[in-house]
Parts: structure tokens; sequence; C-alpha cells
């Protein structure tokens, strides 16, 4: 079976626990089989049952007791301990006859994203069928730098896993309508974003490198809450991997 | 007094607290009065004895118990709870005849570099005599993709904090010379890392644009364990506050 695995990334409550569950329950109407696995060693309580979750083999609270460490050390060890389960995972995940496999990641995006853990993790279940939803924080992204600030984190995460990658604005209901629009605006039209950033030291020349760089890439706008742009995602991750692109095009 | 803050900021586990240290211990050496500041709720044992610590008013334990959260709850709580003590922790730093004041930010860099709580602390304290020194991980350095990663990594915390920074590879003693080399080379000539990272999904258009963005800074390899570059640390700090060059073009 050519299964799908789709990385759910973002900062620490940028909404991926949430967002990994809208996006299952919209793929389960749709009458695509899909799971979810837990990879959150320090999920406390989750709006899903994970079909596969890493909390079955270890949590923090054990971590910290076995290990005689505090949170700190514990999700560092938690994050490493995810390599030696690498295959434990690919097997409970291969029990599934399911195409779609949405994967919930620690809350601090590094936790991922720089641990050589996730790279023997992504290899081990398929490099070439796995891909990013990368969530922007609507309240950081609020902000022209708060907004270039988390560009940079993604595109860093992107380097990091050499993934493909759907950036999405997160928690849109959150949000007022101009606010949205004002995000999304910004990720089509750098130069929109320019006007406001004036002032706050970043040079023209820069930012007309980076705008030709193509590091701007459209924001989906979404919403766990309300259900809106689930479909965005699901034509996003179709055209990722059967839009004909090259791959490697994708990724920058 | 013209007090300078200097904020140590990387990811988990690039050095943070023992270059704190060792910097601290330099400083004081050549007889300029210096601090350190702990922010770090979660910090277990430190290998210096803060002047100021947040930890007098929370910890990440007490949090946990208070607000009945786990682990990662904690931390972000903690990160937020910063705010709420930014007067007792200026009252406190006022207290001491010091030039220099050393930060040390919590393990997980997001902690500090994307909530709001940083940016009130850096404002009150005084943002115009405020840096970074960002420490780039020698694990992750080593790879070219790597580097590239924790490059944009530290470009956002830029434009998040929007302070001076001075890029040092940490940690220098674990490498091997020619790691060293390779890696501070890649920060002086990018296109020895292109060369490098071909194959690895990244454009040419792109690379050259963010050469020509200036987005490389020549790395200063640093070591907390033999003191290495503890001096070309305080001669940055002297460029970027009397080096007359404008502090905005510094930034970006």
């Amino acid at each position: 079976m050519d299964r799908i695995y789709i990385y759910m990334i973002g900062t620490a409550g940028s909404g991926k626990t949430y967002l990994t569950q809208a996006f299952s329950d919209w793929l389960s109407f749709k009458r695509l089989n899909n799971i979810i696995v837990n990879l959150d060693p320090g999920a406390e309580t989750l709006p899903y049952s994970p079909d596969v979750d890493v909390r079955e083999w270890f949590t923090l609270e054990d971590i910290m007791l076995n290990y005689g460490v505090g949170p700190n050390g514990a999700q560092i060890i938690g994050a490493d301990l995810i390599s030696t389960r690498a295959i434990d995972i690919k097997d409970e995940i291969e029990q599934y006859d399911a195409e779609y496999i949405i994967i919930d990641t620690p809350g601090q995006m590094e936790l991922f994203t720089l641990r050589r853990s996730s790279e023997v993790l992504i290899d081990l279940l398929d490099r070439k069928r796995s891909m990013i939803v990368y969530l922007f924080d609507p309240v950081v992204s609020k902000t022209p730098s708060g907004f270039l600030s988390l560009l940079f984190m993604s595109a860093s995460s992107v380097f990091r896993l050499k993934l493909p990658q759907i950036p999405v604005l997160s928690k849109v209901d959150i949000l007022e309508e101009e606010e949205v629009e004002r995000v999304v605006n910004w990720s089509n039209d750098p130069d929109e974003l320019y006007d406001e950033l004036s002032g706050e030291g970043l040079s023209i020349e820069l930012f007309h490198m980076l705008r030709d760089a193509g590091i701007f890439r459209p924001l989906i706008p979404v919403s766990a809450e309300t259900g809106y742009g689930m479909d965005d995602i699901y034509d996003g991750i179709q055209e990722v991997f059967y839009g004909g692109e090259d791959m490697e095009r994708l990724i920058f």
C-alpha cells in the first residue's frame, strides 16, 4: 500500500494536536483511511485517541523518574528515545490499512526538527512518501516581525528535514477576518509586508532577495475549530505527491 | 551606570549555561564587573551560582503542582510568568554594581524567542543596551543542512527580538580541528557550503540570494571548557556598542 506520512510541525501552542484531529476527522468523513500517531511523550490530554502512541513505551513522567532528571532533561531524552522505538512504531502503523498517516509531533518544535532521532524515524518509515504541514501560530504571525520570524523557522525545518512543506496559518478562528487577510496577503505579496516592517532594521536589499528567492509561500488559512481549510490541505498533499512537479523543486 | 545586557540564546543542548559561566569567569578575571541572571525555571543543576534567579519566584515543579499541568504545559506557563516578574528581576539587577549582565535563557529556544514575555523583559531592562550571543550547536552544525538550518533559526531570533547578534560556534572542544575549520569556513565562504549541499534540494539561485543578502555572518569558535574564544566574544560586544556602526545595520 502507498502510504503518505504527514508530519504536523510548528512551535508550541501553534495548534498541531487539534489540527491533527480535525484533519483526521475530515479524511474519515471523506472515507479516506487514516490513522494518527502521537510522538509526544509529554502529551497530557489528547482530543483524539491515537492509533499509535509513543506513550505506550515511555512518558515524560517515566523518564523523569527513571533517569532522575527534571522536565527539561526528560524532553531531550524523550526525543532521543523515539529512534529506539522507530521499528515498533513502523510495525504498529503497518498493522493498519490506512493510506494517510498523520503524525503529531512534540510541543517544542526543535525537539522534533533538530534531534537526529527524527531523521531516523522519517527514513525508516518512508522519506519519499513524507511531507510536513507547517503551522504558523496565529498570534505570533499577526505582527510583521513575528511573521518573518516564523517564516525563517519554517525554512529552518525544511532544510533540516529535507521534506516538502505545506505552510498553514493555524487557528484562524481566533483572529479577526481582516487580520487573516492581512497575514495571508503578506505571504502572497511580500512587498506589503515590507511596508509594514519599515523601521525594524531590515534592509530593503535583504528583503528583496528573500522575496525573489521564493522563501515566501502562500499560506493556507485553516481552523481545527470550524474545519475551515481542511480541503485545501488535502489538495496541497495531492499536489505534492501526484502533481507531477519535481519533489526537489518543492523543497526549495 | 551603563549596563550591557547579553542574552545567551540557542537550541537545547547548545551550551548556553556553560558559556554563561565561562564568559562570566573571563570577565571577572579581567576585573570587569558582571552578574549572571538565570531565566530558566526548569534549570536543574547550574555550574554557577546565579546572582539573580527566576527560580526564586517559581520552578517548573511548582508550576506543575500549582497549575495541575505536565512538563510541557509548565514550560509555557513558566516562560509567560517571567513577564510578571520583570520588575523584580530589574530591581535585583540594579542592586549590583555590574556593567555586564549575562542572561541565561530557558533550554528550548522558542520558549524565549517566541513568547511575548521576553519582549516585555528586554524592553523593561533596556532594549538599546541589549544584544544576543547566538550559539550554534556543534553537532547539528557539522552537516551542511544542519548548519543552514541553524542559520535560519538564528535569523528567526534576530527578526523576532530585533537585537544585534554575535553568532558563535559552541563547544568546539568536542569537534575535530578540521570540523571546526570546515564549519567556520562555511560561514565565511558560503560557496564552499553550496558545493557540499548539492543534491539536497536547494536551488543555486536561492543560495546565491541568501549569500548576497548577508545572512551569513562569520562564526566565532568558542569553548566553555577551554576558555577559547572568550576574548573574541568580548571584542564582538565592544564592536556592537562602541564600534560606531549603525545599530540597525548590525541587525540586518
